[in-house]
This record gives C-alpha cells, sequence and structure tokens, in this order.
C-alpha cells in the first residue's frame, strides 16, 4: 500500500495561500496557508464539541475532528477556489465549483491507497459538504469563527474595516443562523474582543 | 465564560515559526508557522489511526486527534523552545523545558474558561508528555513524520543534505522506536520517495 | 466611462502569484507575480517580432504588443489555474478551464467601460488562444521562453534539476514546435546559457 | 547574434524592488518589483491609447508600447535610483541620473546583440525622455497613473495618507499637466475610486 | 585558536526574528532582525556617548561600544527569550530567564577561542546586566530610544497605537528614569517627531 | 539641537536590502539588510581588535568600533551602489559613486544636529575611505570576513557555489592582501568551516 500521494497533499497545504485574502487586497506575506486555517478550524472544532457536550447535545467528537482535518484537502489540488468565481461565473460558478472539488477530492482519496479508507473518507467529506449533521455544521461554525478571528488579526494590523467589511458580515450572518448555540456565545466572546480593540467599525 | 484567550493562542499559532528550522539554517520565509505542523500532524495521526485498526489493533481516534490538534498549543507562548537549548544547558535543559512548557500549558487551560474543560485538556496534554499509551504514540509517531516531510520538502527546494543531516537521522531513528507498526510502513514510504527523488544523501 | 474595474485588475495582477510554481514546489517568496511574467512577455515578444522582421517576415508588431500585455489579465479572477487541473479532471479539465477563461475575460473587457473598446480585446485574446497568426505565434513563444528563463534563475539560485525536469523538456519541445524561427534561435541561446551556468542535468 | 544579455535583464527587473517606495517607508514585502510596474504601465498606456484615438488624437501604438515596454529596463543596472538623490545632491543629482542612465542604456542596447535593433531602442528611450510625442506623453501619464493606483493599493492595506501625501500631491500635479487628455480622465476615475474607498485624506 | 563558533552566532543573529514583536501581532515579514536592533543600538549608543561628553560626562565609549556590539548576542541561543515568558511564570519567569541567559552567555564566551577575551566578554555583559555604570547605562538607553523608534516605523506603516501602546509607556517610562540626560533629550526629539506625524494617540 | 534625521537614517538601514546580492541573483527575501551586515562588521572588528591586541598591535578600540558603526550609514541614502555600476560606466564609476557617497555623506553628518559632532564623524569616514591607518584596515578586514561568513551561508541554504564564485575569490584575494594579520588566520578559520561544510567548489 501507498500512501505517499496522502502525505505529499497535507505537506503542499502548508505553502498554499487561502486565495480569498489575496481577492480581498491582504498583502500575499500577510496571507495564511490553508494548513493555518485548518488547523485552527481543527482547534475551533474542538472547542465548540466540548461546549455543545456541556448544553446536554450529543455530538460524535471523532467524526468532527476528522471532518475538520479533511475539509481543505482538496484546496491542495484546487488552489482554494473561492466564491469570486461566483461574481462572473454566476449561478454556473458554483456548480462548476462543485465538480472541480469533487474530481480533486476523488483524486485524493485514491491517495490514500486503500480502498476502504478512501470511500469514508469521500463519505465524510460529503457529509461535510451537505451540512444537514451536527456534527458538521460545528466544523462549518469553526470555519467561520476562524475567518472571524482572522479578520481580528489583519485589522490589528492595520489592515482597515473596509477591506474586509462584506466578508465580516457575510460570515457573521453565517454563525448567527448556524442551529450551534455555543458558536453564537463564541461569536459574542469574539465580537465583544474586536469592539475592546478599538475596533469599532466592524459590527 | 470566556474562551477568548484560548482562540486568540490558537490564532496566534499562524504566526510562530517553528524556531528549530531557523536554528538549522532554514531562510525565514521557508520556516513553516507551528500551526501548519499542527495541522500536518492531526492528518498524520488520523491516517495512522486508520492503518492502526486495520492491522487490528484499537485505538481511541478522538483522543488521538484531540491530543495532536492540542500537542503544540503551548508553543505560542514558549516560543517553540527546542532542543538547542540542551546544548548549552546541558542536562538542566530538560528540567528547565519542562518547568516552562507546563506552566505555559497550565495558563493556556485556564484560558478555555471552564475548569473541567480545562482539567481535561491538562490531562490530554500530560499523557501526549508520557507518551505510554497507542494514541500518544501515534501523535508522537506522526509527529515525526511529519518532521521528515519537511526535510524532503526542503531538500526538493534546494537545501542541501547536510543542513538536515543530523536532524533526519535522528527522527528516522524514533520512528524505528516506536511501537506503532504503521509508522514504520509510512518511514518506509516516505525514504523510498525521498529516494526516488534523487534525494541520495539521506539514507 | 469608466475603466476603474479595468485598472484595478491591471493592479491586482502584481500580487497574485503564478499558482504553477507553487505546484511545481517553488518556495512561495519566489513565486514571481502574474504581472512579473507579463511584462517579461511583453519585452521578449517585443524582441522576436523584431528578430522574425529581419528575417524578412511581415509582422503586425501592434497586434503584438496588445496580445502580450493582455495575454494573462484573466488570470486576477481565475487565479492561474494551471494544467494542474488536468491530472484530476482528465479531459473535461481543459474544457472547464476554457469556459472559466472565457467567463472570466468577458466579464473584464465589460469592465473597459466601452463597448467597442471591450469587443477589440476580447477579438485580440481569441486570437491569442487560437493561435493561428504569426502575432499570436509570437507572443506564445515569447510566453514559453519567459518560462525556460525563469527556471534558470530557479535553478540559479540553487533549486535542483528535478524540480523543473518535466516542465522543462515540454517547455522545450513547444518552442521547438513553434513556427517562429527567432523563438528557435533564442531557445539555443537560452539552453547554451543554461549550459555554460553549469546546469547541466537541463538537456 | 546573442540576445542572453537582454533577457538576462529582463528576468532580473522581476526581482528589482522599485526603490523609491522604500524611501518612503513602505515594508520591503509590499513593494512592488520594477517588472510590476512595467507591465502595468503599459496596459495602462494602451487604454490611454485607445481612448486618446476615440477622441480622434493621432497615436503610433507600437511607438507607445515598445516604449512602455522598454522605459524602465535600465533599472536592473541602476537599481531605480530615484529623486531622493536629489534631496542631498541637489542640482547635480539630476546631471548624475542622467549620465548613469544614459551609460546604463547604452550598455544595454549593445546586449541585444544586433546594432541596428540597439540604435532604433536608443532612439526610443531618447524619445521618452524628451517628453515632446504624444506617444512619450502617453507613457509617462501611464507611468503617474500606475503610481497612483500603487499609492490607493497601500492605503488600502492600512498604510496612512502621510506616508504617501507627497508623492501623491505631486503625480497629480503631474497628470493634470499632460497634453493627454484621456488621463485626466482617468485621473478622475482614480480619484473618485480613492475617495469612495474612504481614503479622504487624499484630496 | 578557532573562533568559528563566535562568527557563527554572529552571522546567525541576522536571521533571528525579535520575538518581542511577534509576540505583540506584528506580521512576521515586518519583524526586524536581532541583529538589525543591535546595530541600532550601537550607533545610538555612539550618538549617546558623545552628547553625554559634550555636557562634561567622562564615558569610556570603548567599553559603551563593546557592550552595545555584545548585548545581545546570547539571543543567537535563547531566540529572544521576552518579558511574555513571565506572565506565565510570574517571579520565577526572571529567575529561569537569566538562568537561561547566563548559560547561553558562558557557551558564547567559551567560542571566542581564547581564555582570556572569553573573560573579558563575560566581565562586560555582567556589566550591563548589572546596569550600574554610566556605560552600561547608555546602552540600556540607546536599546530603549530604538524600541520607540522601531514603534515609530511600525506606526507609520499602518500598524494601529493600539498594538504597540503598553510597550510604548513602559519604554517611555524607562528613558524617563534613566540618569543619562542626553537620552532624555532624545527622547523628546522622539516623541515630537512621532507626534509631527500624527501619530497622536502616542503621547 | 535635533538629532531625528541621525536617528531616522540609522532605523532606515534596517530596511535597506544589501543591492550586491540582488545583482548577484540571491532571491530578495534572503538578502540581508545593511544594518545586519553592519551589525556583523562591528563584532568582527571587536573580535580583530582583541586578537591583534594580543599580537601586541596597538590599535584604538574606540575609533574601530566608530568606525564600523558609521562605515554604511551613507547607503540609507545611496541604496548601496555597488561595483556592478563600474561595469557599464568603466573607470568614470568609482569616481561618480565617490562623489554620490560623498554628498550622501556630508548630508548625513549634518544630521546629527551638531557641527562638531559632524566634523568629527566625516573624519572618521574620511580615514575610512583612505584605508591607511591600522583602525580602517581592521574594519575593511571585517567587512569583507563577513562578506565571506554570508557567502557560506547561502552556500549552506544550497545557493550552488557558481553564484558566488567570483565574490568569493575576490574577497578572499582582499583579506589576503590586508596586513592586519588576524584576519588572515580568521580567514583560514572561514575556508576551513567553509570546507568541512563539503562546499569544496569555493576554494
Amino acid at each position: 500500500m501507498n500512501s505517499i500521494d496522502f502525505l505529499s497533499v497535507v505537506t503542499t497545504l502548508k505553502r498554499i495561500p487561502r486565495s480569498g485574502w489575496i481577492t480581498h487586497g491582504v498583502s500575499l506575506p500577510d496571507v495564511e496557508s490553508v494548513a493555518d486555517h485548518t488547523f485552527s478550524t481543527c482547534a475551533i472544532s474542538l472547542l465548540l464539541t466540548d461546549l455543545e457536550r456541556r448544553r446536554g447535545v450529543r455530538v460524535n467528537a471523532e467524526q468532527v475532528l476528522r471532518m475538520a482535518t479533511l475539509h481543505d484537502l482538496a484546496e491542495a489540488l484546487t488552489f482554494d477556489i473561492s466564491k469570486s468565481y461566483l461574481s462572473y461565473l454566476g449561478e454556473r460558478g458554483s456548480e462548476l465549483k462543485n465538480e472541480i472539488e469533487n474530481s480533486a477530492w476523488k483524486y485524493l482519496a485514491r491517495g490514500v491507497g486503500s480502498v476502504s479508507l478512501s470511500i469514508g473518507y469521500s463519505r465524510l467529506q460529503k457529509q461535510y459538504v451537505r451540512n444537514m449533521t451536527v456534527e458538521a455544521q460545528i466544523v462549518h461554525a469553526a470555519d467561520s469563527i476562524d475567518i472571524l478571528l482572522q479578520i481580528l488579526e489583519l485589522r490589528k494590523r492595520g489592515y482597515p474595516a473596509d477591506l474586509v467589511k462584506d466578508l465580516w458580515s457575510e460570515t457573521v450572518k453565517k454563525v448567527r443562523d448556524t442551529p450551534v448555540h455555543s458558536a453564537k456565545d463564541l461569536l459574542r466572546t469574539v465580537t465583544r474582543s474586536g469592539r475592546k480593540a478599538a475596533l469599532y467599525s466592524l459590527k
């Protein structure tokens, strides 16, 4: 069996910049890697899982952490195609994005070198995209909270509010709409921290 | 409850360079972040868990992934104190390293904002350091394999074998000594790939 | 009339890394911008035009330089989707690539703020893609020669031959197959220079 | 014939930072390359040419694009000696600047490997410096507009207005004084866009 | 005799980032090297020495410059352990910091390859830490003034006042408390310059 | 009195890249700052002073360290005009270089804000350029040894011998011709270390 393709994709993610930030005008050396973002999503997912459990929600932590770890793996091949595509491709954009990411994911899963593992990983990825289980919803919320934290990071280094205003509001909205209650608590914590740091223009 | 300190540590790890590479002479912009390394450790741990299970070994995957996610969190505060300290501090070095990392870890755990979570996280960290359970051993092996993959990365970009020769051999030795059998299989895969890439000088 | 979208795309290209180099394993700070590459393509196209004219070939220099300037503009939106897509998308890959780049180009042309200019620019882009006129062939050859020069640059900084071996041979092949004779002369010059610099492993 | 020196200069420009930005206090990784700037000047020159033609002005587009492509080539050798020299060299400064750039340019032209091409390129460069033809004036205007766009870029990333206030006003003044009418239209577009982006402090 | 270890430490300092800035949230490519800081401390120490002499104070300039050159050499080994350690180590922090830096310094002094030189260098370092002589006080003041200048640098590039407010006030306080009168004059000059640059929020 | 211009030049040197390395093809993020180089020259000058004294040579250490600290200050204004100028300016090149650096130096000396200090600093700079005293010769030797160490640094990171062969031989020659005997000892140490590190191609 040969898992080198899987390992090589993992290593590559350390070098792939999150292209969404480039589109938003962030200076290249200030752009985090996809691996940076994925780690943060894992850690926030872990925290959300524990907070949800304390509220009495049943969560399969193993599944959450697997999904968080794998959720952006395909970006080693797709280079983080972001929603900016949608601006000029219109509705066709999300179709294309899905087709490309699905193909990339199949290619990756084969790289694990084991059919059964490969099927398992693909199934998880589909569960993440469908976003119907509490586990998937936790990872989506964590993904959003990481974006908000990264915006605060950029604001603290002097990036103006205008640069990321749209991204901030649409991401805040996503967290407000999530069924994961602890994520909303976390959102309040994050927003309050942003306000304290005199980053008022972000509501 | 207030988890902002925990979140802020997670975000900080994206900006902390792995100082071991600086010590080894790697150019600063080529040095990965601690977050980059942690993501990779998570992904490799996940793969090792699945490979071990296929060999019939019982592994608590949730625990493995929790440990992998948290294992380098303290470096946001300690700035990745590495073994280079030992060279001039002698035996006293590892004592100091432990004392500093323990204090950092306690400080972090308090930042989670919940006593029970904090206790749980600290317990995991201790389990990782003691390295007696199969779960801890998988994370240690994954940590080592990530180092080997990163060395191959650097070699592919032209860094000479001499720069990382010592690190390579001592890390290979660690994986050879692990009780995690799949890690040894993975080691062979990694080594073979290095050899194919004409990086012969690394045995 | 309002050309700010066109200008903003031009400025953005200074910040978009040529993702092909990332795929090949080049360290991010060593990756040129799409603007860097486009300038070089312009200068080499200009030289090829003059050399071809001295051979008695009739070339419309204005058209060559227009095409060279505009040929990668769409990458501000598509983020330099490269042939790596083809590896996991198969034949469907080049279809998708075309669809995405065409949509991007239409979006851009509208940004010029003038219907007639927009039509003219789109027509040029189509001429470039079809690659049937001597003008388009000169720009394609210049684009290839810039890739070869960039490979030599990387080799001089210590990147190993293996990293770029495939790209080197396929690009050399392209120049060998071009009907632009001066490009073949230039290829010999470039290859000889690479050989002098003791970069033998590149044939 | 041997054009390798010319090609090597072209490639070098990708690595030469525009030193004017360093003098103004811009952080090194945020400084564009001379090649970045030259590409942008080419694209804006092309747009200005087309806009002027629509106003009924006769413009030799080939000459404009040749001049734009070549206008900063000498900076591969002079490292973008900027007007900061004038501050301590007084009037003697512009004499020296001219002498150095002329010598550099002669050296470059010889590198083309053909006497006739070399003479042609030198003649174009002189025409650019004299700034008497509409073609030269278009390239000068494009060069200025690129500076303004780059200032807006820096402002969007958080650089304060004070850092570039002087450069902004003197460059705006240059565009106001140009006989190229479309450049003034473009100036209004650029200024309005700056104002929208809440970068008010730039008048 | 063999001084290669000493030379290698000197060279290494060019690559070690001042970790205090990372802790404060400065973007990694904007973080100066320890060598950058040491050069600046040397130059400011030299100026302070000359200004003090003009006030009639007797200063041993050789000793000042030796101390300034050597004062941060140990950071090649300790990686600039900063006061952030104190936040989680409490009082124990400064004990540990001292123990680690002392061991590092002894290790370095041995690297000079000569017992007598080594003893001399260690004695100077102790004099610097004790901070009782006018020479040591000049170097401490220069070290502080460099921090203030660097903060102004960061402010000019757009870093918000909040990011460095605490560091600014505590460093200003240090200079106010120094017995070196010219340092207080210099402080006024620096502060006034900051105020002119509209960086009001820093008092 | 107002020394802010002097201080601002000192701070600027942290951001000025040593342009000689860019000319030699070193990747921009791998290029040290002028401040980095100056610090290293100070430290090596200090070591050479002590080694010479042990040989019984009388050296004014204060003067050595002042000269080392100030020797490249003018590069904040001249942007490290290097000998590459000579290649296309011929003999006129070194005349121009001198004229520019002298004017820059006068401008700087005025910035100290005190006539007597200014005269003293200018006198030192002249002594350095004339290179007739043992103090000046020590600083020149230190400057050369820093270049050799930096070449070894680059070689260790994978830069090929060819890139810096010429610079290496001409710098070795300079040290061989110096009357400072300890510098020749140091040269042997440096060369031997290079040889050990399997960087044979540098003789």
